[in-house]
């Protein structure tokens, strides 16, 4: 039994390790890479997933590029990079952190121009390795921020995965979960399953039992009864998008599970990179709830659990409303309501 | 597509048919029987499952032995009667109906002894037709009582299956939907999936479907959102034990729905039989519930979705708290809340 880590990078060899996370959970298989064509087709298929983890696997597939790329002149290593940048960046079209970490490894091309080629190179090597140093220090940020609320031997609930496997290291809802192992206390985790994909069992429980974190796996509609056994001291999640007022956006479940919370009077504690906090969000009104495929819901065991012909309904977002939660904690602090004025002042300091 | 009924009596034939209830979701098969080995087998591989149905089997089962016992004597028809019911009570031994109906058709034997044996058996195939539609009427005035709680156009949300399969016809949570169909009204139906064993989404969506009522399946953990965007106008569930205070055990799930019900103010109504009413368990407390197998959590079709290892919580019931119950609804007529008094006044009425 040993942590998972979505990605590693072997600085003396030059190559990218990651985690095979189509394979979860049933096969841990870690795959080495050092071509543009292999990042590009290990994101496209899942390989790495998670889009912070998917930034940093963008920019070191990228800086493979970068290193072949000829050193004749700037402007046609530059074309060239930029070739492989757009390359990389049709994998996943949608997942913000790639175009972000493309478009910040290209910008530092741009400013180092006056160098020479081959110390561009060196220099942009140095970037991939911030753009994944900065993403362990921000998590690791969210961690101890949120460790203060906790105590030794409490019992913590959480839902879907914002984990070490979507992110370079110690997610962010299970951030605070991997900082108490290294201080030797003794945390007991409850991971919701999280229907219809399950990420909750596949990834989450996985994750903290190979690092030796005390996981224990309930399905979502547990929830109530292991709150009302007074096992549960804190809820933990991630998020997809928070709103101005502090509504926030994350897997289905989030919702009903912050209203059980609420019941209890369990605090409910939302872990947030800056970056998903959008003042430009008004409220969760404003926050579309996609709607996905039915199959997720009908045949996620491989075998259909719901007769053909059954209506499903399968919305993969619920909106937590600001009044359910009791902080929103990010790399930068501990943010309490009223959310509106508190995480104005937070994202302006 | 038709409606599925588990159990059905061909009275000229003296045949008794089942649905496979084994085969569901994924295949609709009718199985005909008339021995009791037959009927044995069929309760024992849960081809017929849902306590009132294995009752009203069972009746069929005995008379199917009863037929065909000697007639010499009172004495050897009668011994022999008993061997058979021994015989089909081993079937499955902690079904309650079982070894009640069983018992009846016993009862009624003996009450019978003055009268030759085969106009004893004529009494005793109306005995076992008897225990079907008794099975029949008390499930539709449930219904018939839950309904007028209702108006056309609702949309109701249901948990697990208390339906027409674990019954003669109508079921309890299902007996109104039955009967707004019969009405002419268009209910808008919501069933949890109910993880882990998908009793919502194999059973209760399936039997809903065939019967041309509108049914959308949703995962347990989308239960708050759809109420949210006010889809759901009374929450209707079946139940396992009520105790003398109104606390009410349930498949696990139930208790959180009542929360989420109570949230959005959202009445709840439990559909019981009056014999699920346990006078003597003085409150929730005094209910045990059951741990079941963790492999219904990690394997629900054999493909693992819990990594090895790690630690599953398998509760299979909880108890919704009496004050989150709006209205108890039996055969003999509404209960409102207090619930101590009124549930002893109906019982002794």
């Amino acid at each position: 039994m040993s942590e998972l880590y979505a990605i590693q990078w072997r600085d003396g060899e030059e190559e990218l390790v990651l985690l095979d996370q189509t394979k979860l959970p049933n096969s841990i298989e870690y795959k080495t890479y050092n071509t543009v064509k292999g990042v590009y087709d290990a994101i496209k298929t899942m390989v790495v997933r998670g889009a912070p983890a998917i930034g940093v696997a963008a920019g070191y597939g990228l800086y493979f590029g970068i290193k072949v790329a000829p050193e004749d002149s700037f402007e046609k290593f530059y074309s060239t990079v930029e070739g492989k940048a757009r390359y990389l960046n049709s994998s996943r079209p949608t997942a913000v952190n790639l175009s972000w970490a493309l478009n910040r490894m290209l910008k530092k091309i741009r400013e180092e121009k006056g160098k020479p080629v081959p110390e561009i190179k060196k220099i942009l090597k140095d970037e991939a390795r911030s753009i994944h140093s900065e993403d362990v220090e921000i998590c690791k940020s969210i961690g101890e921020n949120l460790i203060t609320l906790l105590r030794d031997n409490m019992g913590i609930l959480t839902h879907c995965n914002a984990g070490q496997l979507a992110t370079s290291k110690y997610g962010t809802a299970t951030a605070p979960m991997y900082l108490a192992k290294e201080r030797g206390w003794h945390l007991k985790v409850y991971s919701d399953e999280t229907r219809p994909r399950l990420q909750g069992s596949t990834l989450t429980a996985l994750e903290l039992y190979m690092a030796g974190i005390d996981v224990t796996t309930i399905t979502d509609n547990m929830a109530a009864v292991v709150m009302s056994q007074h096992k549960i001291d804190a809820v933990i999640v991630g998020c997809d998008r928070i709103a101005a007022n502090g509504d926030t956006a994350n897997k289905i479940g989030t919702f009903g599970v912050s209203i059980l919370a609420k019941y209890f009077n369990i605090p409910m504690y939302i872990a947030a990179p800056t970056p998903s906090i959008d003042l430009n969000t008004k409220s969760g009104k404003d926050i579309p709830i996609e709607e996905r495929d039915p199959v997720e819901v009908t045949c996620r065991f491989g075998v259909r659990t719901v007769p053909e012909g059954v209506k499903v309904y399968n919305p993969s977002f619920d909106v937590t409303p600001h009044e359910n939660i009791t902080a929103i904690v990010t790399e930068k602090g501990i943010v309490y309501p009223p959310f509106e004025e508190n995480l104005k002042k937070m994202i302006k300091a």
